[in-house]
């Protein structure tokens, strides 16, 4: 018989949550973080049933790595060296089996091994659907990046490859836009199911550009990261400083093997859920980094005023495809 | 015509709720902290539409205000002597009117002015019901508060009345159970209406507790909030301390005009989110906080052994009323 969590009860699901986390972390109304001389970051992600994640292309393990990522992804694109840890609250109908959560934390687990931080606390709660919420904590380094403090004749550049896990949820769901296109590489098929599957926040992609600064430079550097997509990402920075941006076509960051054609280098631009850095550096600091750090890319640059983004090749502007969360959801309903 | 989030679009929405934070302050992927030599206190809770809020008895501003009272209640209850804000995930229908939201973020700010602390972060999304998840961030004074520290001999305190949110969520309900007790006097009904719309964390009774500790004691005390009820608050300082407690049943915390009767007890004892804190602390100490802090009060004492309540006249067990989130959910669906 499936356990579930109106059988289980509040109490010992709480018990059994608790063994995610060092022993006695969730024992208080509240945890304590210990005082640093470093700032605190602190960000907060809520993944959603049906919107973020579906039973059909993602494991409650894969949904749990999926949750610490996608907060650790934004920890590294403001400058964060070390994470503390995450909160979780888990709202879930009381139907859910136990294995469900059980695999969702084992995820989460996971994911904090591999980065980083202790499961710190949270709350639960029974609800129509299942939801997770996250906050992460992490310390400052020596680079804040903001997203406002690009300038005209950086260089723009990202941490890795664009579009992969979009072509990753469209494997997974079978879909039919895909037929015709079985001659993607075998090894293209796997990296893309798999950066959908289990992303990587880019901790290590800012330790090399924190290790790579021109002695001679400021600690100014403008950053974010790809969640929304590569274009998204380059429309942020330009909008929060107040410049215009050239993407060189030639330079889309494509995986090796991608196909061109224009649904792909839709994907590239707008696909989301890539969890790369895209960043606005000095040329200089840039050049370094390029070096230094395996599958990042010069994608353009940022120029003076309008807030616009255009091929530099033609000038003609680059076009994006919206998501908007609260919009699909009505279609949906 | 009603503005909906869905009408509204995401873009929009993240910034209309900017205005509720400093300039600025929702600008990066992350939000900082200052560093600080003090430890931090961190809590998250999750309110959910039909379980812990609903239309018919909470106004979204009071929704919004308990949001952040529930969780500066955690943070009271572990020694947070500053508040540095909260982080908020809302989750809402794309059907919801703008002015839900308008409202619900209008009693976040109120509380957040009553108490301290910014709107520092969060995230948004569409989902079927609406919830808000919150979490907390203050830094921690003197005293840490645990569960485990109470000690046999101890004198278990209070800050204040219970059943009064229990009550005053009668009364917004029109609850049958009350007929017959219209003699109810007004100013209980006010009282307990209040309680149950806009409860108080306890921020300012830790003050009192703080100030008043005789010099010779170590800073050694227990405590926890009694958001779950006064009981399970008594319940889990002897859980956690392995130790037992006797209550006096002529001390229990009521409010002047508190009817006389089981049902008035069970409220006393079982009512929850009366968000008082519930503290066990050495006679001397407990002394002078209860000359200093209006409306505490001794409600026993802590016992060893055996994590067992009982009446200190009759020796007999003191009996909970179990609630389950999830049990009652799988009740509701």
């Amino acid at each position: 018989m499936t356990v579930t969590l109106a059988g289980l009860g509040e109490a010992e699901l709480l018990r059994r949550l608790a063994r995610f986390a060092p022993p006695g972390q969730l024992a208080d109304d509240t945890c304590t973080l210990a005082a640093d001389t470093r700032q605190l970051l602190v960000n907060t992600d809520v993944l959603v049933d049906g919107i973020h994640f579906s039973d059909r292309t993602t494991s409650p393990a894969d949904v749990g790595w999926r949750a610490v990522a996608t907060n650790l992804s934004d920890l590294a694109a403001s400058g964060a060296v070390a994470v503390d840890g995450i909160t979780v609250a888990l709202v879930a109908p009381g139907s859910t089996p136990w294995s469900w959560v059980e695999d969702l934390y084992r995820g989460i687990s996971e994911a904090l091994n591999c980065y980083g931080g202790i499961l710190l606390g949270g709350d639960c709660s029974a609800g129509t659907e299942k939801l997770i919420s996250v906050t992460a904590l992490g310390r400052l380094g020596p680079l804040r990046l903001h997203r406002g403090d690009a300038c005209p004749g950086d260089w723009l550049v990202t941490s890795g490859h664009h579009g992969l896990s979009r072509l990753g949820l469209a494997l997974l769901q079978g879909d039919p836009t895909l037929n015709g296109t079985s001659a993607l590489m075998e090894a293209l098929q796997h990296q893309a199911i798999s950066q959908h599957r289990r992303p990587r926040p880019r901790l290590d992609a800012l330790t090399t550009l924190i290790e790579n600064k021109p002695e001679n430079l400021p600690w100014r550097a403008a950053g974010t990261d790809s969640s929304d997509g590569l274009l998204a990402a380059v429309q942020a920075l330009c909008n929060s400083s107040d410049c215009g941006a050239q993407l060189t076509h030639d330079w889309l960051p494509r995986a090796e093997g991608w196909p061109a054609g224009e649904l792909w280098d839709q994907w590239c631009l707008n696909g989301g859920e890539d969890f790369e850095l895209v960043l606005s550096l000095p040329a200089l600091w840039a050049q370094r980094w390029l070096e230094h750090q395996p599958d990042s890319r010069r994608i353009g640059c940022i120029t003076a005023g309008s807030n616009q983004i255009v091929w530099s090749e033609t000038r003609r502007p680059v076009t994006a495809a919206e998501f908007d969360h609260f919009g699909s959801a009505l279609n949906e309903t």
